[in-house]
């Protein structure tokens, strides 16, 4: 990314801010700061935080700790950098620098994943100020990814498909061992794939695989279970995020039938997935699917979250979200079925909106696999 | 940890809530919540809050997402849990949980690391509230470690020293790859070790060695630098952190004067942390060394930080605190020397104070080790 990408993102962002009658945005952890510049901030008790102000009130100013200040790359004319030293108040400094800018009652809108405990000082340093979230101003710019950005997408999901092929191929032995340790030889594989980062891998068991977020332990996988496979991680700053579910043997009772109805909801959900289209509508298909096949109650979760620079971010494919899909919203689609105590199967695909229809960047194969233990 | 244990720590937070005025504690993201209840919420966007009222005025309540209540274990007599469905609003919960226990003008105190965007949406339906961070509660308790802490703590810290005797020994090789492969190899080796997830992992090399929170990048390793890895993640809930610095090769300059120079500190930091002495005497005793050396200019950063279920917390070896250190007290003691644009030499350890003196509870080499390469 060059500083004039970086700079027309920030034209773009002040254009909102002036739409939405923010003032000043401040921006610390999350996502909003590197889509802005490319840094990420440490998440650590030091404060980092980017003041940027409305457009024509002053220049956007990077305040960081003086020993992260390395880490940072200038971008000339996009931002300045204040580096603090160890000994000095980087609240006072950001309040400053609001008070310079913008001064008065101002309207500030700080990161939504910003510390409370930063949020608390900064509303008694400015004690005059109204506050909101800066996802207001930046989640729907966010949300639409340029080409770059859904090429990262795919390299982040080709990734995370070589370690799903591995899976399905029976590379990583599964009967015998503890989740723990699969889910520790998928992180191990995620970072060999090019990942920077592991954001979770659940491995989720037999009767564990009916808990959707379950987090992986001791348990030791047997034969003719369900194991539910949900991982990503981070490359080059942008999310993976797929989920497989392999049977270790003959499937028991009801779970082959379970499988092809997710198989079909999440085909249904990637279909549907048009420019134009409802979100909520998105979620609705899939779930009917699901419904008519009678295990409407046993889908409890949302189809699919957006992805980008966060696992999870806008748009939401969710009931009740009326945005609309245009083209380079990113999201993943996730429908499952977990009977309590028992098992449960899950089916996810990164899918980005274009013009010429859904695209979906994982390819590892949705067949039944059923693997020779 | 069994629930009694879980039931004293919350006794001792709600008599800490009387003596500091606070009415509620709402925990979320962070270390408080796994203290008082062994559960750690997921990072996202699905609000998992703690509403502990204080003492005599109702029971604590956790309020989590349906999907993650089974990742719960229960705790009965500690806590009550409440599972939010996916249409439900958690803000509305915590707040109706809020005003039925402590109602009027409370004073609420939340998790230091809550999101600021629940911090927002909470101060707007709980408009009578007065807000505090948690940490005022919890954090002189959460510093002083009971015995199974310790040992918790020193179990993370062998499964990192463990790491470090590799590198120590020249089976992590560095001349001629690039710190990221470098800075991966060590994060499979912390898994390896027993570690269920790497907090950072920070090699630095020839003149990024100047930059104590360097990120780890393309560059490749070359025969006489200075390589500092700093490194540590989380083992059955607690936190490593170990910095060494080696050489590839005869050192150049005055870098082997620095390193003695830093070794010294850093052994003067250990043994002045006695039971007694004052957290700010520590970093002022290490510092002293350097500064006499005439390196004082160099040394950027505190002497150390606390450690725990975090990996910084109280209590901070650092100028004007007066904390004064007691049995249980765990923290790191991390002198380093930085010259711009040339090398760095760090040398870190986890320490606690106990009845009979520091314990360091990193053992591996301190000595200047030159790789034979």
């Amino acid at each position: 990314m060059k500083a004039a990408q970086f700079g027309a993102r920030l034209a773009r962002a002040q254009e909102a801010m002036g739409h939405a009658g923010v003032d000043a945005l401040l921006l610390s952890l999350g996502a909003d700061l590197p889509w802005l510049t490319g840094y990420v901030a440490m998440p650590l008790e030091r404060l980092t935080m980017l003041v940027v102000p409305a457009a024509g009130r002053g220049e956007p100013t990077l305040v960081v700790p003086e020993l992260e200040a390395p880490r940072v790359v200038p971008l000339p004319g996009v931002f300045a950098l204040q580096p603090w030293a160890e000994m000095e108040d980087p609240i006072g400094i950001v309040t400053s620098l609001v008070d310079k800018c913008v001064g008065g009652s101002p309207t500030l809108a700080i990161s939504d994943r910003a510390w409370a405990t930063f949020v608390l000082r900064l509303q008694a340093t400015l004690p005059g100020a109204r506050w909101r979230p800066a996802s207001e101003v930046t989640a729907p710019l966010r949300a639409v990814k340029d080409e770059a950005e859904v090429d990262a997408l795919a390299a982040a999901s080709a990734a995370a498909d070589r370690v799903a092929d591995a899976l399905l191929a029976g590379e990583i032995a599964l009967v015998g061992r503890s989740e723990r340790d699969v889910s520790v030889e998928i992180t191990h594989r995620l970072l060999a794939e090019g990942h920077e980062k592991v954001n979770f891998a659940i491995v989720a068991s037999g009767p564990n695989s009916a808990s959707p977020h379950h987090e992986p332990g001791e348990r030791t996988i047997g034969p003719g279970e369900a194991v539910v496979c949900d991982f990503g991680g981070t490359l080059a700053g942008y999310c993976s995020d797929i989920t497989r579910t392999v049977l270790t043997g003959p499937p028991p009772g009801e779970l082959l039938r379970i499988y092809e109805v997710v198989k079909e909801a999440q085909a249904v959900g990637v279909r549907t997935a048009q420019v134009g289209e409802l979100c909520s509508a998105v979620d609705d298909a899939a779930r009917r699917v699901i419904t008519e096949a009678g295990y409407g109650p046993y889908f409890v979760h949302r189809t699919g979250h957006g992805i980008g620079l966060e696992e999870h971010e806008d748009p939401y494919i969710v009931a009740g979200n009326s945005e609309v899909l245009v083209p380079g919203h990113a999201f993943s689609v996730e429908p499952g079925v977990y009977l309590p105590g028992r098992y449960g199967v899950r089916i996810e695909d990164i899918v980005v909106a274009t013009a010429a229809g859904p695209r979906a960047l994982n390819v590892a194969d949705h067949a039944l696999t059923v693997l020779d233990v």
